[in-house]
């Protein structure tokens, strides 16, 4: 099927538009119908709600069906909200086991027990529901193929041929990797694709497969299951439950998902906002009081700690009446000590992220930030000694200016070492650490640095 | 081949360590043989960069070229720099040609020309050589298996296992989509190898194949390749050139290995930090010196950026002096808007990166952020207020630092809607626009904002 660039969907989402406003639904659906499956989402996606609803009620099994697997998953459950239950289960049956669980996961409980009482094929669908969306048994489909040891490559070849004449009119789900199981249903080898069709006929699999395969628990989580298929390069994980049966296969095409959604994620939370439920929501699809929920908390809990800086400041009242110079250079520091605690906190998670560093490598860790911290502290203090000079104040200031801004660039970075290792040590994930909060750490520990200061190297105070 | 946790690793970098000091070298080879490709740069990457270079000296060519393959490429150029050109000229005949042509481009020109006149396969390699690591010719392999429309299936699957058995002793080379050519080498098609398998003998691949294939042109920026990869869920994608011919694919190890390393560029440059080259390189592996680099330029530029803010308070310099209780609000208040900054800058990013958000949308995604920043303005406003009036400053005062709260909040989603936008228009990576940047930008004229208001509300001023 052709693909088409973002202008061509612009377009092509225009014509549709059209179509739906002069009411003709069946010719909206074949435009749609000839589009590539991940482009009918977009376009689907770039509706207006009531258009949307108003396509898909128009739309066959099907291609609904193929629609709500590429669909984003809160649009998803948005819009199957509004469909007959009876027709929903429908195209449930229709879709790919993995994201009919996906779609029954985002749904009110008492509908999803309507509707897997109405589906036919809700078995496939029950057993990967215990399962939640981050982990390995939510990844994972259960249409799979397993193989007997004592199979050869020809009865192999022979029974894909079957498959897939059965499924004729669909595309056929035969994955890159089989897997090899006993009796109990134990995996015990895999076997490449590549490897079983350019293997002699009458190979035995016994002979052909892998015994050693790397395969995940079904509780693994999904950064995990990532981290372990780029690692080995695999194009699929075959998931175990805890007597290691087979159970689903995660593939090449979900973990692509997974990297996106968790780099997305990772985005907002060092930002400063909360990832839930806006990293699985395209930007115009987000509401506005989910956006107001996912910045206000944090913006709360940082304007009430970043309140200790008045705390501060109050303290040292006398201090700012006396040298009113002082006061001016109050927002380039603590500034200043919130751009290194950034650029350090963002290597650290990045090191943390990618395993790296992890909490017990600290000291070292510490050791080779507050050395570049050195460095860069001797730099700026420097730079920060002439603007104080060339803003004529006194020659005391400008040596507290100098000193303090190399005091806080090695307390911001001390501070933006130790906190996303210390997190992580405690179970939270580091890229919850973000720039605004260690700025807002920063900023009053930073004052209370500049007044100490001030008072040891001015006379006057 | 098992795979190791983390722990496993650490415990067998200690055991090769241990061998290497005691001068067994073949022992500690032999060690390191038994382990996956993988895991095997994962140890040698921890080893001191002395032991490192002793132990792949030791290294048979075969097992050396793996570990090239597998190495991030800042290390493995530092340690290739430390070998014999015969011998390195041999590690590339056996390498992958898209690694081969990775690593020689990141070593010297005259090592290059030296190398390259000294290997067997430096055809495979050289047309490679002319596309920059982050397109998708600095991805590809162009060792593919392309077909003949007129082929039959037997006859490929004949072929394929004639070309396993020409190399028995290593990996298969094929891939998972078989592309099919014309005469020109123009593609004119694609056959799943899952299709292959599972079709009846005799079908002609004409008739097998899908001949709308998505194919990337060899000049096609990586972050795009994966684009479209990911869109589509292709394991594989075909690289062509002007003329549209074949030249090489694109497989989704490949595109694992780039979503991390966007991810993990993005990281670092939302935290105020250059990525080049640091993103290419472990933690440890990342020397002082380079770190101070991708530090302090965009640490001097916000000093620099940042003075404004001193300049500010200079010029209000007798509204402090009269009301000095205003002082006490100004690290809260830019604060404040730092974060707002911060959190907008962070959505407005990922939209961007996601491409749900185009430069020409300005004015639709400013208007969303704007009523969202008035909902958070009106809300932190408050309780902005109720602190001033808790710290009992005089009445006007606190209105000025409320409204200003308030005027901050909406100006800094406003800042940080358009740069980010403006940025991507220019063809600038807006990723490059840092939390950091939004927050100095931010800090000076939200003081201008501050004063302007103070003077308007407080009566004395």
């Amino acid at each position: 099927m052709p693909t088409h660039t973002a202008e061509a969907l612009d377009r092509i989402t225009r014509e549709v538009r059209d179509l739906i406003r002069q009411g003709h639904y069946t010719a909206a659906a074949d435009r749609l119908r000839e589009l590539h499956p991940a482009d009918r989402a977009e376009v689907v996606t770039r509706l207006p709600a009531q258009e949307r609803e108003d396509l898909v009620a128009h739309l066959d099994v099907e291609t609904a069906a193929e629609l709500f697997e590429e669909l984003d998953e809160e649009v998803a459950a948005d819009l199957a909200d509004d469909i007959h239950p009876e027709r929903l289960a429908d195209i449930l049956d229709e879709m790919e086991p993995d994201d009919a669980a996906d779609l029954l996961g985002d749904l009110p409980p008492d509908l999803v027990e309507m509707l897997l009482a109405e589906m036919e094929d809700s078995a496939e669908v029950v057993p990967l529901l215990q399962y939640p969306d981050e982990t390995a048994g939510g990844l994972m489909t259960t249409a799979f193929v397993a193989l007997q040891e004592d199979a050869t490559v020809d009865d192999v070849i022979a029974f894909l041929r079957i498959l897939r004449q059965q499924d004729e009119d669909e595309d056929v789900d035969i994955p890159f990797y089989l897997f090899v199981i006993d009796d109990q249903q134990h995996l015990v080898g895999v076997v490449d694709l590549r490897e079983l069709v350019s293997a002699p006929p009458g190979t035995r699999i016994a002979d052909l497969m892998d015994p050693q395969v790397i395969a995940v628990d079904a509780w693994t989580d999904q950064e995990e299951v990532a981290r372990i298929m780029k690692k080995y390069d695999l194009a699929a994980v075959p998931v175990t439950d805890e007597e290691k049966r087979l159970i689903g296969v995660v593939t090449y095409d979900d973990i692509m998902h997974v990297l996106e959604e968790e780099a997305s994620e990772d985005i907002l939370h060092l930002g400063g906002v909360e990832s839930e439920p806006l990293a699985e929501k395209p930007y115009w699809e987000q509401k506005l009081v989910e956006v107001f929920r996912s910045r206000f908390p944090w913006l709360l809990l940082l304007f009430v700690a970043g309140s200790y800086t008045g705390s501060v400041l109050r303290m040292f009242d006398a201090e700012l009446r006396q040298v009113i110079s002082l006061s001016i250079f109050i927002p380039l520091i603590i500034g200043t000590g919130g751009n290194v605690g950034s650029q350090t906190v963002a290597t650290v998670i990045r090191a943390l992220v990618l395993k790296e560093v992890r909490p017990r490598d600290a000291l070292r860790a510490w050791w080779r930030e507050v050395r570049v911290a050195l460095l860069l502290g001797v730099a700026i203090g420097a730079i920060g000694f002439l603007r104080a000079e060339l803003w004529g104040v006194d020659a005391h200031v400008a040596w507290a200016v100098s000193l303090t801004i190399f005091a806080v660039i090695l307390w911001a970075s001390t501070v933006a070492t130790f906190v996303p290792l210390a997190a992580s040590a405690l179970g939270i994930d580091p890229t919850h650490i973000s720039g605004p909060l260690m700025s807002t750490l920063i900023d009053g520990t930073g004052l209370l640095i500049y007044f100490l200061i001030a008072r040891a190297v001015i006379p006057e105070l």
